[in-house]
């Protein structure tokens, strides 16, 4: 149930469409619902903008189903990260209008995509491994309704690869640079831009990269200003940060 | 040299107020300046909107003195991190207009402040401890065209300090939280808000504080979705990143 | 054998119900019993209050079967933790009074249970992943002679979800609170009680989590007075500890 | 204001020796007042069992004054740690009472102390260099209403040491063991007892000790169940602990 | 072939049983032979009172049944440490008298054992699961000429089953401590014992044992003098160390 | 496309036998092209010297296959790293002159090789374990236009075996030392030559070898001048190094 | 007091020269002694063949000239570590007996030096800055009763420097080998002799050294067998150990 | 005592101008001296190129003096890294040619500079205050014979101050890349040239940057390849192999 679902359930009691122990009992479920094995947060859409968001690492299929139903259920779209293929089966039974994006590993539901930016969300990624946590953030960042562009493979270790795309990375309202190894690229895009940069380091890489520490530790030293930071692969989180940032204030 | 006064110029060229000839010597100067010792970069305010900013640590007294001035000779505004007072004096003795914000250890020369953003950046601190690296962020906000409220130690251990100024967080435009020890109050706040949250971990703590890592890494990992993430005791970065997410697009 | 068995043995020499050498001889297996592979300790009924516990990992299922019936047959409970449902099979076999615990991975084997707490040992858990070590801390407790309650996913993100339980939290005798990612749960719930809070780091999360590194040293950095910390994934340990708290004193 | 006296002035209301409005003038300063650096959680002791404590590192002698002066002003007890001499002489000239524990480095204003323990709490130390730590955990210990009871420079390198006092181990409600190097006290200490104890890495050592850190892993991996663990160096919190898990309830 | 070979070969030399050109044909292949893929050390034996061990990880089962026959061939005797069995096979294949160590994970062909000690070597190790290591190194301190005893799951959780082995604890020649967790049990028989003890932490463990990284840092860190430590796991150094300290001087 | 083949392409035109259309839209296509998931930087090997080098992990076999098929139709000689045996069959279906170097898990297409170096490349490497890192520097060297001479399994723990091969070491022009554990041969190789060392360390080892960290660290330190040093495992990284140095310029 | 003194002391009691209550109230006193902050541990010098050693980090002045005066009125050899050239004027003061080795760091005081080992104790170090480190070793191993020779300045980037000392590195009993940067000496000198190696990492070096982490590393993953290892800047440890391996067994 | 010098040395011989009974009493000197606490390497320059360097930190004024005048005296040049001013004074005292680069903290001492470089080597440093590790690195492949070339303050964060030294960065023999925080650098500038680059971290920078660990990361990391990396803040170390890889082989 998001904002607009309750100013309508308040107009339909204010003209009587609706009494007020009917509507009373359909916002009494609003603040959470107990199942068992979870607590899901109904009330974070009017807090937060957007429905809680399922990470499924450490879920089993059946709790990703329950979960994904309730929030259905109660009339909002649903995000749910991390998700395996039989996860989203496991989904798809109960909600059949569940997408699956198979490279970022989401499964979304949602009923009817609006803009609600002020401008483009740019996800530019280094290499072609880099790819599935770039796609997470896309995904993300659609879902909350920002139009999304991706630029992938335009690592440092060729810089022309990326300042032929200069315009491109101008004119984005908010940019999301993901990369691996020694994750230079974030440094690079964020000495170019005036829009905020944030920066998604990934695990790709071998030896002393420790499975993105090289790159997490690159980025928060970034010597470019204004670059901010979130968790190795975290391509939801950067996703859902550039929304918040890119979102329309009303 | 920022952006208008780039315009200024090109209209007085125009109207022929100005010779090409002059006008082409005062832009010849514009990408960057050789000192010797360090290349100021003239060029980033117009693309980055806001001049080089100067890092004090490492740099003598001299050096930073010497920068100041080219910045704002040329006719920019002055920002410098990390500052000792005795720097602050070097400083002051060629630009009197300096101001040195003891707390935050930055000095500003700005000749007209204006307001740039769209809405309010609130800067949200755990404990006393933490006021240094919160005032940083806090000037920086402000001197890039920021309206910018602070509250300080309201750290999760007494979670009604918090709540209680529910509405002041509710309204902010972009949160920046500052919390040392194990940085548990990003996570609160993010929890809170639809407006995007910037963590600044603090090196505040001892023992397994590990300088600031543990807040780091707690930070890194909040379960509030579109937490983002600058460096240990990083005000300046986040003040910076603050800047631009609120500043309006024209 | 434990402390009555002892009492009652005596007792029955002090009568005569008992020979000198028949009680002897039943004391002398008392220290510990050397299996070749393993010395059962079964002095520590005595001396900690609850026989020795089984570790499971690194034991064959024979090795955990073994010490298991030794445990049982010289009249003590057993508790064997990180226990496969294979090793619980191969116990049962032995001990046909065996039960299974599935999510939290125990094998328990106990006579009669009786209540030795002074109040309730409540086991607070931030997400649905986290579910599995606050099993083993709320079985491990129970079995110790407590009360045990549980409230599970109300991680700080949704801070509502905690503080409606607010008359629960504040009524334990002892608190266990489970959490992974930024353990961010702990600090919040140590700030709202004045009994001890007993915080068990979780390997849930990604990325920076490393492992549950980052929710042992933000547990350990808590900016509430009074929290104590176990090992990652140690709910077994912070069960027994909040049993040892919880336990009337005679 | 602590809950006693709390009850104190609702009882004068009742009796009509206090004025409803003054008694409500008295409650509104309760949860807390905002020195501008620092918010007093007044509330606290109601709340927590004691009034908030200060962490005097990364304070100025002025603040910690200044906060201290406030909460004796409420009529509350204080404590301070990590404080300084000179810090002692700036409280001690606001609040003349305060005495100042210079091993354990910290400050008391305490009216009337008084027994709230279940049985007596024992800290255990390994070597000399730990006793600063250990101090720390028994003077904050003693604050709270505890009785205390210290045991010195008992390291397992000569076990005849420790077992020399087995009794005294025996006999306490809970346990404090102080530790440096390899921390291998806890384990033993932890193997000999049915009752709770709490270990206190310390920076003590030099090379692969890691400031503590070594100490610190070693006792979240003790092979004796139920021992729980602060921070490194982190005596206070040891002491805060055993105060609450000692404490009779009512 | 190793010193006495070495002799005999002279003294075959010197009375005219061995011609000149042979001895030396045989002694040219000494320094070391190239297999291509490695150059098996003959030289050693000589040098270091043992010939080349293999080391079998990242080794294929064809290479180390390649480099086994080498040194049997040469009249060695052979030990390779970390061998699956399929490795045993293969050099059981070529060495119809070599023997697989199941627990140790170690082969050894020995001609003649001969006690070449001052004294006996005595392997202590703490727990069940820490047995695999401490067998490696009792294999290995046997086969290099020593008596060895075992003593196991003696951890300090119930020290008493430490304590009771007392005597056989002070009469070894040298002490071979195993154990992985916090690794104490080093201190503790380091402090009872005025021979030489080598410490072997092993990664039994979980959690912020880091693999053994705990129980390596513990024993480091050991407040008992002259404990000396080999690698996590390192049964086999430990055991060849021990030999070495053990070795009669001529 | 290489340099050369840039010069005849200007040469036909500037002799007409090309046209400049044809030589424009061949040349149009240099600077990288568009895979979707992938930009091949053509462009690359004009600037460095050799055309962008395929890195196999996390990429799919299609992609390697497609990436390897587009570099190949550009003329240029094509290496591929870390790439499996599935991966070379991908790439022989479409490149039926592809090879495939097992043991170093390189998948190499080269026209013609040619010596474009100095002198020789010698690639020294301290165990068996550490031979696919070796191998895999080796080939990439080959490939660059190296002389290339391997000396394996010369480890420090029997350093006649090294000091044996004082001559071959000494007329090396570069010198690659690839040596996993303690990393010492890195050290010995450099105090021996005055000719540049690249030290390559390996995940070789166990326990606190920490996949290659120990020997990484101990290389960065050494106490031979002028050493230089690459990534764990990083064989590629050490043979292009290698061959960039051998290089004559022209 | 010592083994030989505790034996005379029973002869005087058998010849009468003793009564049985002086003899008795002289051996009360040897456990340990409770100086309030330490409790000195005559029975060590029994119990390990040496008297408790006092290392002095983190003890006043007055605490180690109190610990020395007890360990030297009981009439016990005394070694103190880590001691500044104050804390020997202080002890001076009570002991004139007392010597100071200034680069070692260590004061002694010894009645009687007797030679007690089987051979000689070689301590070889690798840089002139690895000095005070060995000098505490040698000094150390000559208290406990060892003939020690010492061989600096040898590390391994000119190997010839250490290879022309073959014979004295070959005739020892024990090596201690010290090394700060990356270590490599011990395995040299490791491969080199056939009796028992002692590595000391030192924290001499700088960057990537981490305070001597990467020869603390290096040591641990030795490739040469049977090396054990000590803490970082453990000189005392490494000295000790190697006068117990020295020792003649009775 | 340098190549060319032994050669005249020689010849002198030959042609009876030195008789042989001089000459060898020089050359006896060759190997090595010892001063007691230190070895100096006379052989190094003939086996490296360059006699040994002094390494000043954790050397005495007086052990730094005695050493650089026995290389003076044996006619070589001498170079001595991380000298404070005093160091100077000391070796001024004695050696009068003795130069000092106070920020590289580096003495010289050198007859004839002569160019025995193929090329020229390049020093790019990010930021200014990685100045006095980049001249390190200069000075010292100055006086290995090498024409040397400065870029500074040319980080990524404004890449237009890099991309408008193209040419004098295309033109390098050899590049050495000096970089602190996040240390993209070394991969930009790996990216534009067909050169060997040798990357230096250095430790500026504050909280994530860990003293350098953050740049040293992301250098090992390089997308680019064929870069190779020195110690953090090796400055000497990258000069040194830069003048190896730079020196014409005869």
């Amino acid at each position: 149930m998001n904002e607009s679902q309750i100013r309508k359930l308040l107009e339909q009691v204010s003209t009587g469409e609706l009494s007020v122990d009917d509507a009373s009992s359909r916002l009494r479920s609003l603040p959470f619902e107990d199942l068992g094995f979870a607590r899901v947060d109904h009330h974070r859409a009017l807090r937060c903008g957007f429905p809680e968001v399922i990470f499924c690492t450490g879920k089993t299929e059946a709790q990703v189903a329950a979960i994904a139903e309730r929030i259905v259920t109660a009339g909002s779209d649903m995000l749910a990260t991390r998700a395996t293929s039989a996860m989203y089966d496991a989904v798809a039974a109960r909600c059949p209008s569940a997408e699956y994006h198979e490279t970022a590993r989401v499964i979304v539901v949602q009923e009817a995509w609006q803009d609600r930016g002020i401008g483009e969300v740019l996800v530019v990624s280094a290499g072609t491994s880099d790819i599935p946590v770039a796609e997470e953030a896309a995904v993300t960042a659609r879902v909350l309704g920002n139009r999304v562009e991706c630029l992938f493979d335009v690592g440092v270790a060729g810089i022309h690869r990326l300042l032929s795309h200069r315009e491109t990375i101008m004119n984005a309202s908010v940019l999301i640079v993901v990369a691996g190894m020694e994750g230079a690229l974030a440094s690079v895009v964020g000495g170019l831009v005036s829009r905020p940069v944030i920066a998604v380091p990934t695990s790709v890489g071998y030896g002393a990269s420790f499975n993105g520490l090289a790159a997490l530790l690159a980025m928060l030293n970034s010597c470019a200003s204004g670059v901010t930071v979130v968790n190795i692969d975290g391509g939801f989180n950067a996703g859902y940060a550039a929304g918040l940032i890119n979102r329309k204030q009303e």
